[in-house]
């Protein structure tokens, strides 16, 4: 069987980032990768400037700090100095405004006095060239590269682009992501669940995680055990960038999904992992279909598995992930398949899943013939990283999961781990 | 001058958890806190069920774990057992299926073999009572509480409240977050600078920190250094629940924004905090009204500040930050101040702002009059949290952010601070 490791390297070998789009430079923007390098279209500062409020000078007018100079104007920010400033005089000034010609230094206000309309007192130490000034193009040059391709848009990177100049750029799309349940015990929250029958939570969990991936969700319902409805909504679902099926993988009787799958031309890539919870899941691929224009001929071909190494960007495949219907499962092998794919068609370049090696905080048994992603709360405490197995009564048991916010991973065997012996921990709520 | 830790225990005085509202459950709920107490509304598992796909067996018919038993029927999720299951007997059964009476135990199919049309040999361990099987409310019970106000509505939550029959909850909604950029010398992102211009990065750049924050981002523009002007719209960002100025505060003779707030009955609490950058930093509330009925007659008064401390959750006072106007003083502002009060709203109980202890790469010296906060960049390695600050020009300089994801805090005088030596880092990218 498939280790988990390689299950997920067989998924990334499917997984590009999409077609970048341009992206207005609103919230929308925030957290999305940019597919573009920016370079700055004008100097930063676009002038010599004042970085404090106070008076522009000649340092070579205070070479002790002291003096009375000659007050010429006073310079807000948005305005431009009228006059040159000469040996013996100065201007007042705001920070962020443009520096007169002349002048190399800003005494800082709380080191003058005005003594009448037109001069002012100084006490301060010595001037240095250059002190509380910034030169024109000092934080960056016109044409510069000052954002990569590749470059996550944080609030830093967006105030960036507004300086200089950019109301949209290039930037690879959140992918939608539609989420199905399956299985004909499963009814609506607000419905109440009938003899057999159990609510269908796993809908709302999973599109809660694409939320959390940064996917836009797409809330397909429930799909019945039954051949054709399941293949309508499979077909709707076939559309996203990913769909996200729970329930009917297993090698149970009823577990319809895999067959339909492959009828909808769905190439499986792998239906069992070693992992616990969770080993069915099925991972397949909607090759997509690549379209070329030469003049006015347009060819369309269906693309092939052998394809997909050097896939063109304009070819997205559906991903198909199949998790089990046991919401521990589905939650488990959503963050380790799903989350990173998602994570990668937006371009991010570390898409995870992320682990942290983490102390065990008591003596802990467990006896498993698969390595055990094990519901545990992570916390940090004396400098390092602490984890603690929840009480849980398995892959059925989503409520023991509102005490966890991570899952330490124990190796296939009976053991008793011991207390300050070091696990990696899966870490999910980030 | 106020510290840091004094202004934050002063903005953390005015601020109250927003007035729950229904949330329904859908992406929109992700991330809020809820606020009521979640009672199931029936037994999980409904049933005694089926933990793995096999036979639903009498653990007492296999004492060594082998045996052959007659099938009497097949039992899968969604229906419901026609027959009890007596002695030499099982029921062939799929995972979540109920189990059928008389029963105790699943052996998995994996352990079996059929052996004609209605017998099944097995070969397993010694049947253990109760082994792949949970009992009917081992979960949890109908009126039990099983999540409680306060708690963050992560994707476990969101699967469990469905689970439970809830297809909207109460929760602390997300606060509105207005943010108005001051002064003549901004121009929109779209426009090339004049003469002594600038294009307006903090609006963009607050607006995604409102976003990271969890707070629903209200772009109200660029103000110019004109009091009519600023006046009115400020006086419609006061309609939110917060009121995000940058620029116009320090003590320069432009700097408009404290006396058209006070104008407006802003009630100002703090206008300098000893940190670089950001010192001029003004932090205001106007009061809210409270409103009051009894029978017909409604009341309406103006709340004081002196009925603040005790804020029944109706009144929602408008609270105001007039940040510095330079791009790098503005962001860490926000961080320091603002997300911690829309956190706050939403109803987080620890609201931040987040620090890590972390080593310093290298050497370095540094020089202020009042406690820094550096940029720098965070990593963890070698089991430990490292620091190394970035090359910066000053809180003009956006750019050098771009190559950090935290702020190292140095404290006030003339130091060369040493390789090794611990410092607190305020985290800002998660």
């Amino acid at each position: 069987m498939l280790s988990v490791v390689e299950a997920q390297a067989i998924v990334m070998q499917y997984v590009r980032p999409l077609t970048p789009v341009m992206i207005p430079l609103t919230s929308a923007a925030f957290g999305l990768v940019l597919a573009e390098d920016i370079a700055s279209d004008l100097d930063m500062p676009p002038y010599d400037k004042a970085l404090m409020d106070g008076y522009a000078v000649r340092s070579t007018d205070l070479p002790e700090g002291r003096g009375i100079l000659t007050v010429t104007e006073e310079v807000t920010a948005g305005q431009t100095p009228r006059l040159p400033i000469a040996a013996g005089q100065a201007a007042r000034i705001m920070t962020g405004a443009p520096l007169p010609a002349g002048v190399d230094a800003v005494v800082i206000r709380e080191r003058t006095r005005m003594l009448d309309g037109n001069r002012v007192e100084i006490d301060d130490r010595p001037a240095r060239p250059e002190q509380n000034v910034m030169r024109r193009g000092q934080e960056m040059r016109r044409s510069e590269i000052v954002l990569k391709a590749g470059t996550v848009l944080r609030p830093q990177e967006i105030g960036l682009l507004a300086t200089v100049g950019r109301t949209a750029v290039s930037a690879h799309p959140a992918p939608n992501v539609a989420v199905l349940s399956t299985g004909d015990e499963l009814v609506e929250a607000g419905r109440m669940p009938g003899p057999g029958q159990i609510r269908n939570g796993n809908g709302p969990m999973l599109l809660a995680q694409v939320c959390r991936a940064g996917g836009i969700p797409n809330d397909l319902g429930i799909a019945p055990d039954q051949v054709d409805e399941l293949k309508a909504m499979i077909t709707e679902g076939l559309r996203s960038a990913i769909l996200v099926i729970s329930g009917g993988v297993s090698a149970g009787k009823l577990d319809l999904v895999p067959g339909v799958l492959q009828e909808l031309g769905v190439q499986a890539h792998f239906h069992k992992v070693a992992m616990k919870p969770g080993k069915p899941i099925l991972f397949g691929t909607l090759g997509g279909v690549e379209t070329r224009r030469q003049g006015d001929r347009e060819t369309r071909r269906e693309a092939t598995s052998d394809d997909i190494p050097c896939l063109p960007v304009s070819l997205s495949p559906c991903l198909v992930f199949g998790l089990p219907g046991n919401p521990v499962s589905a939650l488990v092998c959503f963050e380790l398949f799903v989350r990173p794919a998602i994570r990668r068609l937006r371009g991010e370049t570390d898409p995870g899943p992320h682990f942290r090696e983490a102390r065990l905080r008591q003596d802990f048994s467990h006896r498993s013939d698969r390595p055990t992603y094990y519901p545990a709360r992570l916390d940090w405490c004396d400098q390092g990283w602490h984890v603690q197995p929840v009480p849980w009564f398995g892959s059925a048991d989503l409520r023991s999961l509102t005490g966890a916010n991570a899952f330490v991973l124990f190796p296939a065997g009976d053991h008793t781990h011991r207390e300050g012996q070091v696990f990696p921990v899966l870490v999910t709520d980030e």
